[in-house]
């Protein structure tokens, strides 16, 4: 297959992603699910709250008892108790009658809304004056009103947030099943790569890519295993992407600099049966060489060595991926944070290619202004100095001065 | 102090935040240093490159031996070898010679441009035609072009992102100072708070406000330690507080929901040596009863108990405590994430408070819609079914259908 590749575009390429499964699943406590993927509904057994709950602090009573009360006609109610927190209490409130209620409290049998403090006067230790009309149900928070029985409070796909660990704490809901998180071989290869901890010869570079996959797979929620540098030689390579497979969900290799060294990754894949090739190059600049195959129902990502350029390419390709693995709901899978930034200078660009070009975001007077910064995709100080992507679609030429675009944030 | 206490506007409380001081620093290996808090400022020790680098796949050459080539008038050059990738080469062109060599690979002496691979033609093993003029050092990225030596590449007080791991990676930088995590002390109070695991009795409600804390100090970078569920008694709350303040940076407290239990937090805080409330009250909806103080430089934080007021006054106030004892910038402390959005129906709003409201932010045709969400602050399910919060200024009166304002992202 050597050079016989055609370069397709993102979404030819996204379209066949399609193809990935979700990972099986496994139950874990509601503490461990932060930033998990639910794979079951969640489905309250019961009303939250179970009982009528006050939502101030203040006085409980019938509301038509305080119809037409106001600062110089107050109701006058007779006081005839407490509800404690926490407890059952069997108080029933007549007409005309007033029970003591905290915020969270328990709104007594008999009572239908709650006077808030603020609003009543002491006359005496049973007597109460209370100088607001309120309308029935004024400050209750009443049974089911939060979350009805059998309803569905959460849905299978969803990734899980504080709030979501909260509503299922609510229920009573301890433990909860969610997807497998993926397991991520990666490789870094090139016969110029040396681990960091090396002093590089002339001709020789440290790996980068290794620390920025590895940790770009952290945030994605995978669990990274890296497997080492490879040589560019094809024992090398199969060597270390059967280990990858046999041990992973996912194989990422980064390649030697080289487009050669991304195809001879190809010739590689070839060996192992079931293996489709999807794409092979990708019209994103940074980052044309890309390889993406389906090895057996395992995705395989070819990222070119560019550091710059390989952590684009894992931003677009490799993410959603690993969403598509941990389970997420589509929704889930394409969402991505976007802000409108306008260009501080023109920025150039070649028609023919999506084109990313980082930027340095600054809000100034509620204006947010992207800075380009310009330099060679090798580069990793650009990404460093960014905090932004800003896309230049493929049959665009640039942005002028002023212009608005979208901006992805790094 | 009981009832005595001024309602402050969140600026006013934000400015007694610079009182605290960020944590002491530990030195970690790069590998485990993603999201945590630089406590160094990094110097490159080198250039980076440290060799002149193609960065194309192409020939070697100088720029003048390709002046005026072009498609019909190509450049004849004599091939005089090949660079190995990662490999020391004493290679040194001289006038009309060219050298082949890989991206990423050394740009051998005597050469200063690289010509694309795609530009040329071999007429024989040795003849190379060039068919584009390049200018000097097209192609080529210099001695520290990307990092100089002795350069800072990364300040102390930022937070570690992939792209910063891999410029330490690139510079040989295997370990790195960070400053410690923060241990967060949460406390949940109320006579009518049970485990989650119990099944509430009438007037008992399960501990959500447990689960929502402890995973936004996960969120946020620090080590959460969940010391139980205190009584609203003077016994009670003192045994816990005294225990966090031994054993964690931060004291963080859901008080019952009444206003009463968080006076009653107020005066055991009193009998710790050197406390000092800043502030009891702040004018944010929902949210307003919030205790904070400062306990001999440690900060405490006493929440309501509504789940849903506890969380937004937790993400106003709490997350910059601990981004303020993670070690982080004054940038990295008050940055947020925000977007503009359009409400999708009138959104009232009381003045004199600065009011959240619970909306779900949906891009329709490029723009985006905050449909808001109302509710009692007690409903933990408003929570789950936003994903973002419309912030309405302390002196406004609220949004017309189709006014602009900003959100936060949930």
């Amino acid at each position: 297959m050597k050079g016989f590749f055609r370069v397709q575009t993102p979404e030819e390429l996204y379209k066949k992603l399609d193809r990935f499964k979700a990972l099986s699943s496994e139950k874990v406590n509601i503490d461990d699910s932060l930033h998990r993927v639910l794979s079951e509904d969640i489905i309250s057994p019961i009303n939250l709250p179970e009982f009528r709950r006050s939502t101030v602090d203040g006085f409980a009573l019938k509301a038509k008892d305080t119809f037409g009360a106001s600062e110089k006609n107050p109701a006058i109610l007779r006081l005839i108790g407490e509800i404690p927190m926490g407890q059952l209490s069997d108080i029933e409130a007549k007409d005309g009658e007033a029970v003591k209620v905290a915020t969270g409290g328990m709104v007594p049998k008999g009572t239908d809304a709650v006077e808030m403090v603020e609003y009543t006067e002491w006359v005496d230790s049973h007597t109460l004056h209370a100088f607001k009309t309120l309308s029935p149900l004024e400050n209750v928070i009443q049974v089911g009103e939060d979350v009805k029985a059998g309803e569905v409070v959460l849905y299978k796909g969803h990734l899980i947030r504080p709030q979501d660990i909260g509503l299922m704490a609510g229920i009573g809901k301890t433990n909860v099943h969610v997807y497998l998180r993926p397991r991520v071989a990666i490789i870094s290869s090139g016969d110029e790569i040396v681990p960091i901890e090396n002093v590089p010869s002339p001709g020789e570079v440290r790996d980068i890519n290794r620390y920025t996959i590895v940790s770009m797979v952290k945030e994605t929620g995978g669990i990274p295993l890296f497997l080492g540098i490879a040589k560019d030689r094809f024992d090398a390579l199969k060597e270390k992407i059967e280990l990858g497979l046999r041990e992973s969900d996912m194989v990422v290799i980064t390649g030697g600099s080289s487009v050669g060294s991304l195809d001879l990754t190809g010739e590689v894949l070839q060996i192992f049966p079931g293996t489709e090739i999807l794409g092979h190059g990708v019209s994103i600049r940074p980052g044309k060489p890309t390889l993406l195959a389906d090895i057996n129902g395992k995705p395989f990502l070819g990222l070119p060595g560019h550091p710059v350029s390989a952590m684009v390419i894992f931003h677009f390709f490799g993410k959603p991926i690993l969403k598509i693995l941990s389970g997420l709901s589509r929704e889930g899978i394409w969402h991505q944070i976007k802000v409108k930034a306008k260009a501080s200078r023109n920025i150039p660009s070649v028609p023919g290619r999506e084109d990313y070009v980082r930027v340095r975001l600054e809000e100034r007077e509620g204006t947010l202004w992207a800075h380009p910064i310009f330099g060679k995709s090798g580069a990793i100080s650009n990404l460093v100095n960014a905090n932004g992507l800003i896309r230049i679609g493929i049959n665009e030429e640039g942005l002028e001065e002023g212009e608005e675009a979208e901006a992805i944030l790094l």
